[in-house]
């Protein structure tokens, strides 16, 4: 119950009493508690973390009005099943990932991330200036769920290699960990993709079972150890330009909420998709640094020419085959990223590469 | 007053009246108005319209306990004296940018953007995790002030020229419209390097006082009409990598307000450091694309290099004379802005750049 209703009972209700004996009660009852389920194990850096600060923030900004309960993986239901307990009441709201639900609808890639697709900055152009977040509202409205951006981790690192790879012909057959349509993208080139949670995939680089594996960044790669296993690391992403976390929220649960408290959650999404990205970005260059000063990995920033040029191709193929889905949903939200990515890559090639290039070939702060 | 406050004071006033009387005053009682002045023109794109957004967003999410009311440039105080209005308490607080206060510090360029420094999201990186936002809380301490970034334009555009550049020798006695330390680096260059008020830009380019501007970006820019005097459009700046906006609010104010009023104004103020953004990469491009195909603007995406390297030096002066100011605040704030620059350069240039560079050459969306 919120306060305007818990008062406008307590008018009904005729009570007599004195404020100081009333106080305390219309406080605690106007206070909400919601649980909310993730994807991601507790305090699992920037992941994790996020979902934690998430919940903090809208406590703090409520004043306790919405006290949000964090059940990391695993804790309430299992990681992968987060959307159905939204759905099912379970849960009021999951952090995770959209593309986690691909199965519900491969539209919900978009809200995450695709293979050469959008920049996080170019993901939340679309969604609030673009209609992104109107498709985004009706593919989750056939479930009963309201997502909002919740976080980013930025390009991501594009994996870690026993040998350097000095062209296509070298990923033949390579037993590659990689999820989702970026699998596909791998497969298409001629990988042999296989996915497992992060927590298992040292093991089988360790044992053989797997010659490559690809999973955030420096930060969250550092902590698992692929080092010791693959000395090669290509620091820059195909598969994952940006990868948006997401907060979704049982729909009918979150209309019954007064609307400061609705406002408070979009706003708290909001930040943290500022918040996120800025610990991947303070995190991710010191992690990277440990890697080659202490742990002497070799770093590559960018995959061979013709793996690139391989990739953009299957990259194609996936995307045409989503934007020729048979789901007429999945088709206008394809077209409407498609579309947009068009004319967003314009500003992000022209503006901010030029700048960024400009800074790197010109600007020389070592001596500074 | 806050709610908590009035419950405590009525328990202590030891009133006997039914809470359906009580109830109604108690919330009129606990609402605050503020006055927020701001350097930007009302409903001004991206920036007069974040300003207005940001006051919006807090009345919404405190459900009206803090409601804050918007003064545009020159409605209560001129726009550059907006810092003082907050320091003297005409206004609570002030949306513009903390480089206008360079006259206070120098220090305060680095809370804003500075030649050949860092991205939108290098500085929220460097605020956030890196130690900035305790430096720049330092600074403001001096004058009883507490800063937020509030918004950022992303990289901005080189600007408005009559002439292509063929090198640096076209920028000998060029007058340009360029402030802040952008302008003492242009100044260096050889330019003739007056400032002026974004109104005022276009008469003088048409009355031949000034050959060159440089304002914001295309969003801008189209809107302000330089396109009908100068041809040449210069798309990627190397003076304003990233320019962001602030809030700034009086200190002893502030740290009346409730906590949780405190957490919304820092939660709305990060949201909108994503909002703001969202807005510049949404209409920017599409801007550009009318100045192009109506108007016939020849873009080029970068300035010679004979250009950049002088400015890539001229910046690096800039800079070590801030580094070596004889205040013991801004030389700290000035080494860990370039400490933290160095760092976060790398993933930027490794993974960031890579990405955009390999979608750019490689990937086809024109026929998908």
């Amino acid at each position: 119950m919120d306060r305007r209703s818990f008062l406008r009972a307590s008018t009904v209700g005729g009570a007599a009493a004195a404020a100081s004996t009333l106080a305390a009660p219309a406080i605690a009852q106007g206070r909400i508690t919601w649980r909310m389920v993730t994807t991601w194990p507790r305090n699992f850096p920037g992941l994790g973390v996020g979902a934690q600060r998430f919940a903090d923030r809208v406590t703090a900004a409520s004043d306790g009005a919405l006290t949000i309960e964090v059940y990391s993986a695993g804790e309430l239901v299992p990681p992968l099943q987060s959307i159905d307990a939204v759905i099912d009441g379970t849960a009021e709201m999951s952090h995770g990932a959209a593309y986690y639900w691909q199965n519900k609808s491969r539209a919900l890639s978009f809200f995450t991330g695709v293979p050469f697709g959008m920049t996080s900055r170019e993901l939340s152009a679309w969604v609030r200036y673009g209609g992104g977040q109107e498709l985004w509202d009706e593919v989750y409205d056939q479930f009963g769920v309201q997502g909002f951006l919740s976080g980013d981790t930025g390009t991501q690192a594009g994996g870690w290699f026993r040998n350097e790879l000095t062209g296509l012909a070298d990923i033949q057959g390579l037993r590659f960990r990689t999820p989702g349509l970026g699998g596909q993208v791998w497969q298409k080139m001629g990988a042999s993709v296989t996915n497992m949670a992060g927590g298992e995939i040292f093991q089988a680089l360790q044992s053989g079972a797997l010659d490559a594996a690809e999973f955030v960044g420096p930060f969250n790669d550092l902590a698992l150890g692929f080092y010791q296993v693959c000395s090669h690391y290509y620091t820059s992403s195909f598969n994952e330009p940006g990868l948006a976390t997401e907060v979704a929220v049982n729909k009918a649960k979150y209309q019954e909420l007064p609307t400061n408290l609705q406002e408070i959650i979009r706003l708290v999404a909001q930040a943290e998709y500022d918040q996120m990205p800025s610990d991947f970005y303070a995190n991710d260059p010191r992690a990277l640094q440990t890697l080659v000063n202490d742990h002497g990995v070799i770093v590559h920033e960018q995959f061979p020419d013709d793996i690139l040029q391989a990739a953009a191709g299957a990259a194609k193929e996936v995307l045409a085959e989503i934007l020729a889905s048979d789901d007429e949903l999945t088709r206008r939200v394809g077209r409407s990223f498609v579309d947009a990515v068009k004319m967003l890559q314009t500003r992000t090639d022209s503006t901010d590469a030029g700048y960024i290039r400009a800074r790197r070939q010109f600007m020389d702060y070592s001596d500074l």
